[in-house]
């Protein structure tokens, strides 16, 4: 950089260190610190370490949480006899946000990737295994629709079979509010297969 | 947010405060810091705290700094004949990226915006002229290329010809790279305007 300060260079190192964000947009945002009152930045500073002192994974559904069991995996008011299979934490999130969803979640923490150096030992597969024979009846799988997705879907299709719970995965299909002339042809066939009788 | 962790939701809150960072881009962010070593929250916590510190502005030209006057004013291998005046710091950064321009700088803080309520005793005006007796020669008003910017150049170069300098405005025209095609209206006629002889 050639700001002429080495703290604001050292601020905008650190931003750029974040995914997504650019040298230009992290000289952006250090620039808005430096604007804001310092308690902005006291505030910020403390948030970036509370999260690493309090933040810990639920030993149930391996989500992140702060109690332990999480507050979804304790909660009386969720079924528990429906377990939501998921990559990371965001997705918990995504799903939470449509205020449908009633049941737990597992978070496995990845996917399977030959390619990332991802294996099944990587993934939280041995604690959804352990949690899926006490009175669950329902699996859902709600992998990303992409090539690893769709092999840790099968994967672990596979592997929860035999347990004789019923296993589903969550639709591919045609996004609301988008065009069938603007979707993929992959989209298009996942949506011709999913078809439901009316 | 339906996240399980007041903490982690404290810093989703932080960085989406920053301008241009929404909910999800810094839920995204939050999770990274997650996913990280804590001595990385650490370091970015501490670089938000020292630019609070130890960042201030330069008496001189008004740009930040940690040392008074800063590095650029105190330069014995830079033009002092020359200031070139910019709206904010970061234009600074953008004109020392490209390692042509020797001379000084002096940083407004701002735009003339009765909008939003800049005035010139808003802006670093009054030290622009208490530097400019001093063996100056040349101004350049670099202002941003919209209303504001134009009515500061105008403002600035009626108050600084009376003092016998040489006031000059960089030039507005096609940027590099581009297609004449593409490019408006008002940039093409300022082109022709700026024109220079072969």
């Amino acid at each position: 950089m050639l700001s002429t300060s080495p703290s604001l260079d050292a601020l905008i190192s650190e931003f750029a260190r974040l995914p997504g964000i650019g040298r230009k947009t992290a000289q952006r945002l250090a620039l808005h610190v430096l604007k804001r009152p310092r308690e902005e930045a006291v505030q910020m500073a403390a948030a970036l370490l509370d999260v690493k002192d309090n933040v810990r994974t639920c030993s149930l559904c391996c989500n992140i949480t702060e109690d332990d069991p999480c507050t979804i995996c304790s909660s009386t008011r969720r079924d528990h006899g429906v377990i939501c299979v998921v990559e990371e934490s965001n997705d918990v999130f995504a799903i939470e946000r449509t205020n449908e969803f009633r049941g737990l979640y597992h978070v496995l923490g990845g996917r399977l990737s030959p390619l990332e150096g991802m294996g099944p030992d990587d993934l939280h597969v041995r604690e959804l295994l352990d949690r899926s024979s006490e009175g669950v009846e329902e699996i859902i799988l709600a992998m990303n629709p992409n090539v690893e997705g769709e092999a840790t879907t099968l994967y672990l299709s596979r592997l929860l079979k035999p347990m004789g719970l019923r296993i589903t995965r969550i639709a591919r299909g045609i996004p609301m509010g988008s065009d069938l002339e603007f979707t993929d042809a992959a989209t298009i066939t996942r949506a011709f297969e999913g078809r439901i009788a009316l």
